[in-house]
């Protein structure tokens, strides 16, 4: 959809450690940065432009205005058996975040599963990076996080809950079983590709404040701007649809019941603040996350259930495809593909993207030419 | 949208305890009996026609040709810390996912959460019917199944997984949270309907051979007619879309990725048949289960939660309602109004349900008119 021929592709590793140096400079130790920055790159490396190096200046931003807390340590509140909550004290959502999971798949280990909610975090990259860490460790990982409340019920015009994506990664040949959606038909990021290149909506995946369908996407950032202006107090009407659409005839009430799921293991099941109460006011986010890992092989032998599994899903991949279509694709194919190119060829960054954090390392005394190294073409 | 005029309102307590007879009849304990009715004729209390009374002989029709076997009994092959396997032996779907629900909500009592994946099974009726009994145990269940391939991935035009349903059921006031729902755009049961009354689908619904669109539901009674013809040979293409519907537009990779999730939980852990090898011979089902609970008092307070997840869910009703809608509903709230009807009012059964019934029970020496009893209008 986005034309990327004023994309220029720099070198990944050197652009990880800008990364890190950045959250250096921001005061993070090294362990801690280096863990920030593999989340944030990790997005670029899955082909996920919206989570990558485009929003690496969003959490300078953030610390800048006080949202995310420097010297925050997340807090285990609470701890019985395979489970615990966790408080992130307006942290970095992170470091909550590998805390979380990393606590999550200790406790699968002892008992099968491990279940951890987090509250008061701030946003924490691409949800895919938790569950595949528990993917990396052998387990199945389950990772899920609230979002300021963009997304409307089935047939209600009022935004009450986030894009609220869920990711699910199991292990598997030639590569794991990767899932990573919002629950949401659209993500934000998507609806201002569609505003900026003059995009129209299809019917459905948005409504304005009759609670009926919209195709202009300025008006998904009109209610955006209106929400986050103090000055505007009405109540907010309109947003992004629940996935399958709106109404009930291709499953949006799915969505809709999916995206509950969500803020309820988020935020209900850890005492913290659900959609409506995420980034209500600027300097605070209060987002909540969620991880599960399920140690697999306690149902049966890991050996033949990797075997069985790597060959349902191959079984997918060798489906013929549909009339016009080339291939049938599994869930974490793309990622495999997306991974081999970044690290061979780059990340793409757009001039946009690059003059601001331009700005933010100018502003840090980095040298931006010492780490944005252009692979050749 | 189906015309119910000329069904006929039946007593639900004598309805069941035709159930119970017709079961008693076939061999199965008074217990075991009850246990099947129980399952079958909650989906009508739930509102869910196409899994109750209307099925109701499909169980005898398996048994008698040997597809569902009276004397097996669910046998536990895999038992380690919160996880556990059983092979229902070709025996009643309904009966192995009670043991198999319970085994699971036993083990989220002693570890915090509980998981059992079922193999070798039959159709089991509505999967909320599971999620719901951990829920009346205090616990959040998880309720998932497989079936026979009857949907394409996205970008195929194989059917390569079944409507896979999700039922996920959490204690809450004034009644669950409860959402059964299909990963498939629509179930078979609304297929059939559809033809049944002559009614056009929309373009996403359902693919015809070319992996592509197509308008008449008809062409779903085919494919699934020769799917299950001896005589045709030839690999089975077109059938129903995933949610979301054709392509990514909607989400349609999203409900695709949901049915494999299913899929996986259910047959590939425990070992049995992915929906593949689901009833590829009349005589043999082969159907996988999945089970899981969750005691989220481990999390915190059992009674604050109670009250977050409450007054959450109330805020969802009291979203302002879509122009032209005249109220937002909840996942549970349609199934809690359907309850109070049917016992009020009694089970609707159709002229062509009730012959069917009326066949079974002259087979068995049953006087229906001593169960089925009419309400007053």
């Amino acid at each position: 959809m986005q034309d990327k021929s004023h994309y220029t592709r720099y070198n990944y590793k050197k652009l990880y450690e800008l990364a890190v140096e950045m959250f250096i400079r921001y005061g993070f130790s090294r362990e801690d940065s280096e863990k920030v920055a593999d989340v944030i790159l990790t997005s670029d490396r899955f082909g996920v432009e919206s989570h990558g190096v485009n929003r690496l200046t969003l959490y300078p931003f953030g610390i800048d205005i006080g949202r995310i807390k420097v010297d925050a340590k997340p807090e285990v509140v609470e701890d019985r058996l395979s489970m615990a909550v966790i408080d992130a004290h307006d942290g970095m959502g992170q470091l909550a975040g590998i805390q979380g999971m990393q606590l999550a798949i200790d406790k699968a280990k002892k008992y099968g599963v491990g279940m951890v909610s987090v509250r008061n975090s701030n946003h924490f990259g691409i949800a895919g990076y938790y569950s595949m860490m528990a993917a990396k460790q052998g387990l199945m990982g389950v990772s899920m996080t609230n979002a300021e409340a963009l997304v409307v019920p089935t047939y209600a015009r009022e935004p009450m809950f986030g894009t609220n994506p869920i990711a699910v990664t199991i292990p598997a040949d030639p590569h794991p079983f990767h899932m990573d959606f919002a629950t949401s038909v659209m993500t934000c990021g998507k609806m201002e590709v569609y505003a900026k290149i003059g995009h129209e909506l299809q019917p459905g995946m948005l409504v304005d404040e009759t609670g009926t369908t919209c195709l202009d996407p300025n008006v998904f950032l009109r209610i955006r701007d209106n929400k986050s202006n103090p000055a505007y107090t009405e109540k907010t009407r309109g947003g992004i649809m629940p996935m399958g659409g709106e109404g009930m005839l291709f499953g949006g009430h799915k969505g809709y019941g999916l995206a509950l799921l969500v803020d309820i293991m988020c935020a209900v099941m850890s005492h913290g603040a659900v959609s409506k109460g995420v980034r209500v006011t600027k300097d605070k986010e209060k987002c909540c996350h969620f991880f599960a890992a399920i140690d697999y092989s306690l149902f049966g032998d890991r050996e033949e259930t990797n075997r069985r599994l790597s060959e349902y899903l191959q079984s997918m991949r060798d489906a013929e495809p549909a009339e016009g279509q080339s291939r049938v694709y599994v869930h974490g194919d793309k990622e495999a593909d997306a991974e081999k190119d970044v690290l061979a060829h780059g990340v793409g960054i757009n001039p946009a993207t690059y003059a601001e954090i331009e700005k933010y390392c100018v502003k840090k005394g980095i040298n931006i030419k010492d780490y944005l190294i252009p692979e050749e073409a």
